[in-house]
């Protein structure tokens, strides 16, 4: 990824060998700052005050924060005590515990003296994983972006996405824009509709990423799209996921349904984009995802520039923040394995990979 | 309609018989402020500034304006100045040259000591008349709330609403709320979504109305309606328009289009209100309608309490205002003739009244 021209990963080992960086979330898109981490404290507090954010961004921060722990104390008893600092920043975060798990198994057999520098070699392993398979799932991407230039002559292919599923969620890359970012360094004349994603306006960080990238860009409210496809000017939906249950159901951001309804409607490709560590086959459909409700004040009050902070109505407010795209309206789905056409694909790659 | 604990119109003759009074809409939803006006210059200032809102209201406001402009010079000459004075405030208002045109029509013949009476007259008919369309379209829609109430056992009524086509914008009762009044008044049990309605945030005005009123009310992202249907949280969708086409196309503010797709998809009625006088049978189909592209200012910024505004993206913005929702999609339309189903019937209506 590229920000303020210079290419990087959302997280980065300093010159010193040890220490990491990352960018402070809290401020983009406003202004670019980065911070150093050094301690499992430093870590802690990153994720829990949201400086990061993204289920792989967390992961591979706690995972280096164990690192850091381990430095300090090596003993069974500093491990544990590091683990279980990081583990309660954001308690429902699925990436946090597996990455902590993970390097746990690889230090825990080893001679406490040996355990900060393997825990440190896991973070970076994870880190990189991180980088291939959102890189895979760019070349699944690229694949379908260069059959719909291909039909239009030059003129730039217009891609709709919504929510943040970019490179600041993920080591680098993104997921949903990772095949946005190969299809612009291929040379490819692209445009991306960023709908806005309220109560949260995460699309202020996807049209910041696009910028950095120099991927031309456009920011919509989220009421747009309807039109945008009616005209033609919408040739594909790429969305990241929360969860893929079982049947192909998508839980994603808030919204996204609405758009996949009309891109149905509109024969518009509608494509999910997600590591297939997001499937989740223990879930039956989407009617059994539990939407999170969360608090109105996200949406009664709008912040911006600077932090400023504007109550937008005083009115009663319902704050549902997922919604689920029944798998029938899916595409294919973007995955490190290639795109992957309806579930009972989905289903047979993840069954032959358990059996593997 | 109530407000502030009293039952008003928007626009009201006050006790002198011949000044009028209005709310300040730029004040609202955080004050209630009245404004009076006394003069031609006074209603221009108010229709231009934006005090007042909506196409009915306009035409009502300039036709009091119209009057004022007679009591102080009530010649031929004052009659042209003070039209189009008036006339200037807002070029594309079709309400305001049809109320200014009408009063005219009326008090050109006369002598001019008669002029300004009939004018003030004229002016309190158009407003009556507004009344009682609204009221018929608020009878016609509270049948079919009715008819869903009978099914629902006592639980509430959810109706979903887009934008502001309230009391607010109209001399009364509103269009697409019209019903929601009625059935409140009645004492049906009912409960009203307000959609956000990015970028302006015009649901902010409609909660308010419904407040002061005592109706029920969830203010809501535009994102969350898709969610609310697929849960069964909706018993139908009543919105405004702003000008239905001959195939019974529907113009309205943009997102419409998303809410009549989920609709249909999860057999939601959805019904559009409006005066019959917004039927555009000169148009053929939605697709010859003009859409109007706003500022990107209106989505980069948004306002809220007290007039603070805050900058949520410095993205190159786009910003359609409208969007078409197909007759396809149209349950029926609520109008001051009752509930018609299909364009071809609201054609035959109206080409019945041309005959008439």
């Amino acid at each position: 990824m590229k920000i303020a021209g210079t290419t990087t990963r959302s997280i980065w080992v300093e010159p010193d060998g040890w220490r990491v960086g990352i960018f402070d979330q809290r401020l983009l898109p406003w202004r670019v700052a980065r911070l150093t981490l050094a301690s499992t404290e430093d870590a802690a507090i990153a994720i829990a005050d949201m400086a990061t954010r993204g289920a792989p961004m967390i992961g591979a921060v706690a995972a280096y924060g164990l690192a850091f722990g381990l430095a300090a104390d090596p003993s069974d008893t500093g491990l544990a005590a590091a683990f279980e600092r990081l583990r309660v920043t954001r308690p429902t975060a699925v990436n946090l515990l597996w990455a902590l798990e993970r390097v746990r198994r690889v230090v825990a057999p080893l001679p406490p003296e040996r355990r900060a520098a393997a825990a440190h070699a896991e973070a970076a392993r994870i880190c990189d994983e991180d980088v291939a398979m959102n890189r895979a799932i760019g070349e699944a991407g690229l694949a379908l972006i260069c059959a719909i230039a291909a039909r239009k002559n030059g003129a730039p292919v217009n891609v709709l996405t919504h929510c943040n599923a970019g490179w600041l969620a993920t080591v680098d890359w993104g997921t949903a824009t990772a095949p946005l970012y190969r299809a612009h360094d291929e040379g490819l004349a692209l445009h991306v509709w960023v709908d806005e994603t309220r109560p949260r306006n995460q699309g202020a960080l996807t049209a910041f990423e696009l910028a950095e990238h120099g991927v031309p860009h456009s920011y919509i409210v989220d009421n747009a799209g309807g039109l945008l496809m009616q005209r033609g000017e919408v040739d594909m939906v790429i969305v990241g996921t929360d969860r893929v249950t079982a049947n192909g159901d998508v839980c994603n951001k808030i919204g996204t349904y609405l758009k996949a309804l009309a891109a149905q409607a509109h024969d518009v490709p509608f494509y999910v984009a997600l590591p297939t560590s997001t499937y989740d086959p223990a879930t039956p459909t989407g009617a059994d995802v539990p939407i999170e409700e969360r608090s109105g004040d996200e949406v009664a009050t709008v912040t911006g520039e600077g932090g400023q902070r504007v109550r937008v109505t005083s009115a009663p407010v319902r704050n549902p923040a997922f919604d689920i795209t029944p798998a029938a309206l899916v595409t294919g789905y973007l995955t490190e394995a290639g795109v992957i056409e309806g579930a009972a694909a989905l289903a047979a790659l993840l069954n032959e990979r358990a059996a593997a």
